[in-house]
């Protein structure tokens, strides 16, 4: 399949590597490409420079947002949640129309320090998801995944052979239908998949995010995911 | 021990059914003590008038809330969320300084209709527990239990032999110790309770609400709980 990632950051590069990993094609999207691969800074975590991990997943291309947004069957949402409107906008949404959008972000806000907030017209009684499938009422947004680290989305199996779960909202069962085939090439068993509804549910995994990062903060490691447990 | 539960609400009367249970000695607080008994009518969610719990619990003396406060020497707030600060001053905290405060509510607006949020000067830069700390400084604050329903607070092993988490916050290490104590003796193992810090991380578990809502509605029943699950 053809599946573009919008963002070159850790969560874009993780998503990326597994899906060329598993034969897709995949081309990046970011804002300027000679910049994003001239760069010879990491990130603030400590991931390196986005050039170093290009070098060995060279299958990559590496274009604009709107080259990735129109070459991709399904478009991947890997940028930080604080810019992606705009990614969104820049990248001309008309490539995306009737297409599938995974949204993996989070509408962090890091402006006041940690830790941080969601961004406050986009909590409580909005979120990112939504904000997104109101912009673009053209595109099939599908938001999921965004309440573990990435490298559990690619890798369910990786903590307690997958006996966890992930969510997922959206209004389009079609769309839905794609994201979930994604995941179970991921690995993500059917059964670990919990399917909340419309993209209204967005408001509550991206709520989540304050008490992931306290519990990342407890367990000192954001290798752990959410298992819902009931009889 | 001589418990204080605030609130005659279904998570009221759960709390104080089985402290009774476990040989505690129980008060609860409401508004008005003579309304509350003759009430005829049920909550919204179909359970009975409160006085046909109390007939079959005739130990739990039902007082003002200024009284029950006074009388705790450890004191649950099993009110709404929406109220709860109100009813604090009307206690009159006084009863309370250097007493351990034991919040199970969550600020949920039910005013716009369903599904409610979370109200807004109390989320996200803010919290229910974090305001009642700072309204009442006196008293020790210590958030638990709210990720849940009632009949799991009290008798974790319903569902799969407790094997599931419970949070646990606040700024007094003390009052987390006398509140863990408490959450062994309904059967919480110590391994199942994750503390996540100061009263600070109580922004986090309210916040995961609106999500437990939406997987409420998906499986329909209450009786389910997180886990946090890693290697």
């Amino acid at each position: 399949m053809k599946i573009a990632v919008l963002g070159t950051g850790i969560v874009g590069q993780t998503l990326s590597g597994r899906l060329i990993a598993l034969n897709h094609e995949v081309q990046m999207g970011t804002r300027d490409v000679e910049k994003t691969m001239s760069r010879t800074t990491g990130d603030n975590y400590g991931n390196p420079p986005f050039r170093e991990w290009h070098e060995k997943n060279k299958q990559v291309k590496v274009v604009t947002f709107a080259e990735a947004a129109t070459f991709g069957d399904i478009i991947i949402n890997a940028t930080n949640g604080t810019n992606t409107i705009a990614v969104l906008k820049m990248a001309g949404t008309a490539g995306m129309h009737g297409k599938t959008l995974l949204d993996l972000s989070n509408p962090l806000d890091f402006s006041k320090g940690m830790p941080p907030t969601l961004i406050a017209s986009l909590c409580n009684n909005n979120s990112l998801g939504e904000e997104i499938q109101r912009s673009f009422p053209k595109i099939n947004v599908v938001k999921a995944l965004n309440t573990m680290w990435c490298g559990i989305m690619v890798n369910p199996d990786m903590i307690q052979s997958g006996d966890h779960h992930a969510f997922i909202c959206g209004n389009d069962v079609g769309a839905k239908m794609k994201v979930t085939d994604l995941l179970r090439q991921f690995g993500w068993k059917d059964s670990s998949v919990i399917d909340l509804g419309d993209i209204s549910a967005s408001r509550g995994t991206e709520m989540v995010l304050p008490l992931w990062l306290k519990i990342m903060n407890t367990v000192g490691s954001g290798a752990f995911n959410f298992k819902i447990v009931r009889n």
